[in-house]
């Protein structure tokens, strides 16, 4: 924040009767007001942006750019941190060396676990980074009623996670029949973050029409769920911000570029929602789409004002989006407007990495993380699965995608109870309550995990209730994966006649990972790897078996409950 | 607000399942998000937008608007109202059937004479009024030091009014010199509005290279003053928006409008600052101001854009500028995209005004108000001005320009006081103490008012103290214009042989009517034919006569301390 002290020097900056912090000369400014790159230096007082323009500064730190383009931080308008494994001070390593300043981070995964407790958690590891994060209240926790969640986030709840500092509206309504059903506790959360003036983010994929009108009548001002332009561009005429989403689960860009060369999208920033670290650090992230939105022919300061100017805005960020006097200064120069490699990266006014190296501003807040993980009496019986016949109801895996197919399949039954057979592609899948012991355990049988040798994979990601959820070939390898996860808080685990092959450890509220980047991709692989030697032929395994829990995606999941079919919204038989 | 209840309505008529309040069918809708014009029914309820496209919505009152287009009510990004002369009542009862549905306003007038009082005043005058008026906390108040003003309003004073309910942020900031040089109360200012993230208006006339970037470092995000274009630009690269400026006082639209074509301009919006009332009723608001905008060649649905949606964000009035689901219903109904004549105006869901006609929506606020013109002992000796020669420093008033030009004049003495001379168009001038009764009174000459006959004019209109001012030939008309605007309460008048020929009373701190527009309007052409019978050839003297006083414009002024010379910044002998 600027007292009138502050304002005083920046100003003395500005007119250059006392030198600032940092000078970015002999460079350019990509100005997203005018849509020009011009040549211009800036100079940075006490974390904000004093100067702009062809005028002789003076600064403690100088940094001569040699042509290269300054740009504003990038915004990620729409992200679950949670994705991608990494705690944030984490997550800034890989991010800001490719030019992220700002995230809007919906935190609904640890919400599910560990209720408001998880927003203030992650809230409070997220300070002193070199990285904003801000966070939207969750909107719809628990996502479905047809599971055991491990918190409820109610209309009251929300209203007091509003006011918390950091927090800047409502994050994505993924309840969209209970918003066009008129919902009382679903529209008290868009009232609560109307009251204070709070942006209120959309989740509507597949809505048209009437239907989509109404959505839009609730308040509801954005979506990064449409597939195709048109869809998209139906959105931004209502007014929405077309959230163009690119990520690991769902990869939209392609579809939309197009339009947004046209300029017929409406208003439109880039975002990511789900995107894993590995793909992270080999595909970059904002950086990444802005080379590809500029190779389909996009003008490269228009598409840098889309991934900056119009979601800070959006969002009320009025302190932030663009290269220009009063700002903060949030600063990336790139190599051109074409590749976007940043070279140097300033945060607040302090160079935050160069040449792809993150500098660390501080020691970042010790987060202490207690296990999750709580479950009931389980032993190998807990995993029998009684079958009356040799015809099953399977969970079909459609590979790279997270909706399944609902399939009938002759499988094998060995004393009235299912069996595994290598020849099969049938395996078995649990989930299993981890938030209050409960010990409650739903069975299933699933396809397309391919496993040709006895063992099991298991995980404590499992949308969007994250219970257990384990897909295996026996019950004794099904436990030892379950137990693991229990012990270490939580992870991606694979085991083998009994006994641990590989673990990532999540020990925050089993979603993330206390360790570095490099080594959280390190043990991925690992587990991956592990998963692999089972037979599995999925590129991402941990993936696939984290969304067979969720119950909103046709065509059939598995819950602690039960099979459940979305497709018919009732409980069914294996 | 929009509670639960109000939302679920608001969705079951979005949807088809209940009529709404008011459907606008039959006609077209400006998309200011994707600029196109769209065939499209509009339908309301309880004051929002439920909905917008082709589709049948029922509601129980149906205006078949026969092929017409839908706009987003018109937003004046910067306006004293105090310079219309009317109260805000009044004022809507013009606006509004012009199609303005929305007054930034900065209150700096009244806040000269009564400080947050007045403003608070003002406040309570604009509700249910079928206009929504928020306003600006004043940055200036007094403008400058050189006389006696009636109220001062200081970083703290500032910072109390901005926690004001109807209150966005600081007013303009005129006091350029305080900003550049660091002045601690003046930024104080600045920085409280920052602490509530609250925007900041500027007031820079001229300013430009670093001083510009300086002033913009400071945090101060718009200006108005531009009245060449390149300086408009200068602005707008820098980020603040441009205030395209067209009033009674300053016009400036014609210098923008090439830019304003070829889109070079940066962001800008429309604004009148200080328009009379009879300009208001001739030539209308923000209409005539886009039927001028779109006749230069500006596309019509970019030109409500830039008075709708682009001045509604910067001020983060996020409930309204588009006539999309779940905007505030602020509708106007306009004959074409070329006149821009409103024939319906909605204002909250309701019908505001049909073909010009204002439909009151209830009774106004009764606004109590006490006299604030006190004068301290006061006589005809008073006028007395002792000179030592013929040669006299004189007031030169420029036609139609608020700047004057120091002059030297000869004129004729009389028992060593000056004298009134029907061949010389020289006049007195007087500025008198009028918040304290402190009897003190400033005496100077002046040249143009022409007056040919014996008589005086008198004005508690005297930027920015609004002290009395009074130009006349003899003490004794001089007095009694004084004495008028004493006893109204302050007002416009015309005295000749010791008697009021004319009145416009402005009991409102000597500032605003309490009249109707259409009797002020009568007033005022009133007093100006009984300046005219006096030999007066300005078309607006009292306009003239109340800038005067204001000792920040060049070169000559006079205050109820002297004479005073701008240029040199010193009071100047007669």
């Amino acid at each position: 924040m600027s007292d009138a002290k502050t304002l005083a020097r920046r100003i003395r900056v500005a007119r250059g009767s006392e030198p600032g912090d940092l000078l970015l000369t002999g460079g350019r400014v990509a100005n997203v007001f005018t849509g020009s790159v011009d040549t211009a230096d800036v100079v940075v007082a006490d974390g904000w942006i004093a100067g702009v323009g062809p005028y002789d500064w003076e600064a403690t730190e100088r940094i001569d750019i040699q042509g290269r383009v300054v740009i504003p931080s990038l915004i990620d308008a729409h992200i679950h941190v949670e994705s991608t494994l990494l705690m944030p001070a984490q997550l800034a390593t890989i991010l800001v060396p490719r030019g992220t300043g700002t995230l809007i981070a919906d935190p609904h995964e640890i919400a599910n676990v560990m209720g408001a407790a998880g927003v203030e958690l992650l809230i409070q590891a997220s300070t002193g980074i070199g990285l904003d994060i801000f966070y939207m209240a969750p909107s719809c926790v628990p996502a479905m009623s047809w599971e055991h969640a491990g918190a409820v986030l109610d209309a009251e709840s929300v209203e007091e996670l509003l006011g918390t500092p950091g927090v800047l509206g409502l994050a994505e309504m993924m309840n969209v029949p209970g918003v066009l059903g008129g919902d009382q506790d679903v529209l008290g959360k868009v009232a609560a973050a109307a009251r204070r003036h709070a942006i209120v983010d959309g989740h509507a994929p597949g809505l048209a029409g009437r239907d989509l009108v109404a959505y839009a009548a609730a308040g509801i001002r954005s979506d990064h769920e449409s597939t195709e332009a048109a869809e998209a561009a139906a959105r931004g005429a209502l007014g929405m911000l077309v959230q163009v989403r690119e990520g690991s689960i769902a990869r939209n860009l392609d579809a939309m570029l197009p339009r947004m060369v046209e300029d017929s999208l409406g208003e439109w920033c880039l975002c990511t929602d789900d995107v894993h670290p590995d793909e992270l650090m080999r595909l970059g992230h904002l950086d990444g789409l802005l080379r590809r939105v500029v190779a389909a022919g996009v003008d490269p300061v228009r598409a840098v004002r889309h991934a900056t100017l119009v979601p800070a805005r959006h969002y009320g960020l009025t302190d932030r989006g663009a290269v220009v006097p009063g700002r903060r200064a949030d600063l990336v120069v790139v190599e051109d407007l074409v590749d976007f490699r940043a070279t140097v990266v300033v945060k607040d006014g302090c160079v935050a990495a160069r040449d792809g190296s993150y500098i660390r501003p501080g020691t970042p807040e010790k987060i202490r993380v207690s296990n999750t993980v709580h479950l009931g009496a389980l032993d190998e019986a807990s995993f029998d699965l009684p079958l009356s016949g040799l015809n099953a109801t399977v969970i079909g895996i459609v590979p790279d995608q997270i909706l399944t197919r609902r399939e009938q399949r002759t499988v094998t039954v060995r004393d009235g109870h299912w069996a595994f057979d290598a020849g099969l592609d049938v395996a078995m899948v649990a989930s299993i309550e981890r938030h209050r012991a409960t010990g409650s355990i739903g069975l299933g049988l699933v396809s397309g995990f391919g496993f040709s040798r006895h063992g099991a994979i298991g995980s404590s990601v499992a949308h969007d209730s994250h219970n257990i959820v384990v897909a295996g070939t026996n019950a004794a390898d099904m436990l030892a994966c379950a137990r693991a996860l229990a012990d270490s808080g939580g992870g991606f685990v694979v085991c083998c006649s009994g006994a641990v092959t590989a673990l990532l450890p999540l020990p925050v509220a089993g979603l993330l990972s206390l360790e570095p980047a490099e080594e959280v991709r390190r043990q991925l692989t690992g587990v991956r790897a592990a998963a692999a030697a089972l037979g599995c032929p999925l590129r991402t395994p941990f993936g696939t078996l984290s969304f067979l829990p969720l119950s909103v995606i046709p065509e059939l999941r598995i819950t602690d409950q039960g099979l459940f079919d979305v497709t018919r919204q009732e409980f069914a038989r294996v």
